[in-house]
């Protein structure tokens, strides 16, 4: 593992950090400088400042030039303290998994090993630890002030009225309308929050294959992904050295980390579906528990009698983990045991704050499929599932499609909310037709748009390379910034507060021609400026290369403001 | 200009043509044909037919491998029989305007101009001749029958229930809540109908300007533009010898070709916006007219009185063409002339039927200016003119935003409907956002895709480059998907009938594996293909590089699908 300097640098931007007032807390947030405008009237110039905008940042230390960064000693363990002040949690000896052991252990992985052993904490025997155990029991935590924080951007000067306040992330923590994804073994994280009356949030899914790439790929993707502004990221790795991959992932990155445990599982039985145990799998959990992963996908809500329902689809199942258990129960003749087990699922979950993502391993995987049987029977049993987890104090996410037509994306989100009770929603998209492959991204980001709108909190993000191909780096900025675009179209439509700071920030820079500022203010200011640069001709301090100087629409607009403003 | 060929070609398509019922016409349409679906019954191979999929098709002959392309002889003039054998029109001696008459005359200009010299067509006197007086005296014309025909795409075998009729057609264009741009001088054209209650259309806008790009690359870019999808075309050139590049546009495109006049009138007056008269202005629209334009777009409903609403605004005016009249309003101090003139502006289209699209100078150009007084009180003035076309029987299309939060979107097109009495409604974008400059084909197809399914008729495409610099060959390509995507999506949530028999043929062809099929299907086969191809590592005749061969979960689900039946 070469120890590459990871900075990220953002354009007219300075990481500065905000004060907590309940806890001795600091929130790293991006603050863009913005340039004066300056005009002309009668004759004189005159200058107006522009306040600097304050927006919110997922890069962690990464964009902190006074941070030290070496990703073979992972990042500052920020809530180590916090949790250490709560005094209900223990540091073990050793790891508790069988698995987890046996890798630590194996000399033939010294090489890929991540440097350093955090030996894994766990609540103590009896004690409730999870955030909304806390919100239940009227506490703030450090996380909750934090998210609440970094959930307000806003204008420096104008400032925003400070609508996200801690007692808001308490009571709906509380109320398992949202969640914070915060494993105490992934003190890394900078607590973020998901819930549809918060910003809307993206996860973006990396992970090598069994065909695929290696391990410094992955943490660079994950980094890279914090760059362009993915809230949480998924690890889907199915190849060699799963467990030393996310090892490396997780101690480097300052965003919550998810998992689909029945990948590892099914690996630990060589592939074999028929193989695969409670036993096994209740390994990995804990394995993955302790090294610190902050939410699972576990599709516990597909039972043996839905299989038939599957009959009159197009395209069968297309959740690979639900794919998976599916041929478990028609193999083995079983119900699932990720719902015969969930309980017990749950008892392990909530000894360290993991949330559990209840997987929809019956989404539809075309417009053909979308809301039908087979999927909204699903819904309710993950619906039931909701509240067993809760009964637990365990933060509960609902997976959602998929592929589905605009006409019937509305139905999605008020029947998740109906059936699960309020719990979060967290969809794939839904892409909104079939037919552009190469173009995922964006058949899916119109999709994500509107099912955001109407209230699911998370967007799972899809690359170019769907259905096609595992994404590279670049696939990555593609699909991170459509859903970034996605998320922030819901933001306004949904007037969170503060969400338009930035766009009339940049529209204004845009009137002005203050060319700095609008890629400063832009959510990939290295492509914004890559195009202009190319168009670049000569002067455009009062026009751009698409109109030309004599068809500038805002230029003509200026030469008239003295008439409008004469009426 | 070189002789190249551009031929275009699409994979396991090949060239039909419907014939028509009512008159001898013949449809182009594209048939993608379909391999088997193999599977395995008890040990057996069993076959299964997958019908072709036909689908609407704007790349005329140039997808014709029967057909001589050659761009100095120009497209075959399909319509020209038609026009004439309605004896209503007559073929002048010479061309009736004085810009036309100079150019043609003009030696120098020898080396640039479209070889060949059509002399136009106009209305002999007193005779109306547009697509919609034929239809209010209830005549079905070949334009009107081909529309029909091509509008019903279908699966070939199970063939679609045809609910575009020509009476339907025919119905909507006398309504005036369809528009078929069909100028008498650009025969050329195939064709094509804009209205809500059908196919939703996109526009492409090419064009050099000062600071670019030559005829031939401007021809290359409208075939190109036509091979991805793009129904209409504006021209929207504001550089040397627009009038030269516009002829071998028009005579080399199959689809309507749109401009907006006033940025030619405004370069005949050296760019000095208080130059610009009524006379130069009519010039230049019958100039237009017999070259074979389709449709204009005119700000004519921007009056005087709109101006100080414009002070409240975050972007003033981005219309370059309500910019232009706006300053012409300034500084003359009289009112817009494309207000005072409407009248005979519609006089002088009805004799070429050249359909007006009514501009939307005040579109908001920031999420903060979206539907404001501005925006409002110019569209009831265009609401105003439209009747005054219909009373001549100018077709007549209203255009609208721009920048618009999804919130806000619903309401442009109700207003839209309510004000223009029904005429149909022709958008650019609308961009969600305004903070992704370098995507706004994204974050306009988020809005393109709503307004459309709210009832907009035609999208008018955003590239990459939009307010960065003007866009090159990829910039239109990556547009033109975004928003034969945006369309598409449309149609399906509208239930035009038909359109997703595409959607179910592709996600049938890829649970089943049919690479070839996928790629036959796909907006746009040659990027799927690419990013499959480099992807590709072996044998994926039953799973691909996504997931791996043991994660696949189409694979399990059809390994299960003896047990699915089973119940």
């Amino acid at each position: 593992m070469k120890n590459t300097s990871m900075h990220i640098s953002y354009p007219s931007s300075q990481k500065i950090y905000v004060k907590g007032k309940i806890h001795d807390i600091r929130v790293g947030m991006r603050r863009i400088s913005l340039l004066d405008t300056i005009s002309v009237e009668n004759g004189a110039q005159k200058r107006e400042k522009n306040a600097a905008v304050v927006v919110y940042d997922v890069s962690g230390a990464y964009s902190d030039t006074n941070a030290a960064i070496d990703i073979r000693q992972g990042l500052h363990r920020l809530r180590e303290t916090w949790i250490e002040r709560r005094r209900d949690t223990e540091k073990l000896p050793a790891f508790s998994s069988a698995c987890g052991r046996e890798r630590l252990s194996d000399a033939r992985l010294n090489d890929v090993r991540f440097p350093q052993v955090n030996l894994p904490r766990r609540a103590e025997k009896g004690k409730s630890i999870t955030q909304m155990y806390y919100a239940r029991q009227g506490i703030i935590t450090p996380e909750m002030e934090y998210v609440a924080i970094r959930e307000n951007q806003q204008n420096e000067e104008l400032g925003i009225a400070t609508h996200i306040t801690p007692e808001l992330v308490r009571d709906e923590v509380a109320a398992g309308r949202a969640v914070i994804p915060a494993n105490i073994n992934h003190p890394e994280a900078e607590p973020m929050i998901i819930g549809a009356n918060f910003l809307v949030k993206i996860n973006t899914n990396i992970g090598n294959s069994a065909l695929s790439s290696g391990i410094e790929e992955e943490v660079e993707k994950a980094v890279w992904s914090c760059k362009w502004g993915g809230d949480t990221l998924m690890d889907l790795s199915t190849g060699e050295n799963i467990h030393e991959t996310r090892e490396w992932i997780i101690r480097n990155t300052p965003v919550p980390v998810g998992t689909v445990p029945v990948y590892q599982a099914l690996k630990k039985v060589n592939g074999e579906i028929a193989a695969l145990t409670w036993e096994v799998y209740r390994d990995t959990l804990i394995e993955q528990c302790e090294q610190g992963v902050d939410y699972f996908t576990i599709h516990a809500g597909l039972l043996r009698a839905h299989l038939p329902l599957v009959r009159r689809r197009v395209t069968g199942i297309v959740s690979r983990g639900g794919s998976i258990i599916a041929g478990w129960m028609a193999q083995r003749g079983e119900e699932n045991f990720f719902y015969t087990r969930f309980e017990e699922i749950c008892e392990i979950l909530q000894q360290y704050d993991v949330a559990v993502s209840l997987g929809d391993g019956l989404r539809p995987g075309s417009i053909h499929d979308a809301n039908d049987a087979a999927q909204l029977a699903e819904l309710s049993v993950l619906g039931e599932l909701t509240q067993t987890a809760w009964k637990r104090h365990v933060q509960t996410l609902i997976e959602g499609p998929g592929h589905v037509p605009m006409h019937k994306i509305r139905a999605n989100v008020d029947e998740q909310s109906l059936r699960c009770h309020g719990a979060p929603f967290y969809t794939l998209g839904p892409l909104t037709t079939d037919i552009a492959p190469g173009y995922d991204h964006i058949t899916s980001a119109i999709g994500a748009a509107q099912i955001a709108r109407y209230g699911t909190a998370m967007i799972c993000y899809v690359t170019p390379k769907e259905h096609l191909g595992l994404p590279d780096k670049e696939d990555v900025r593609a699909g991170v910034i459509a859903y970034k675009i996605a998320a922030h179209a819901a933001d306004l439509a949904k007037g969170h507060p503060g969400a338009q700071v930035r766009d009339d920030a940049l529209s204004k820079a845009r009137f002005d021609f203050r060319w700095r500022d609008q890629f400063g203010l832009s959510l990939d200011p290295e492509k914004a400026l890559e195009y202009y640069a190319a168009a670049h001709l000569g002067d455009e301090s009062d026009h751009c290369t698409m109109c030309g100087p004599n068809f500038c629409a805002m230029k003509l607009t200026k030469k008239m403001s003295q008439c409008l403003l004469q009426g």
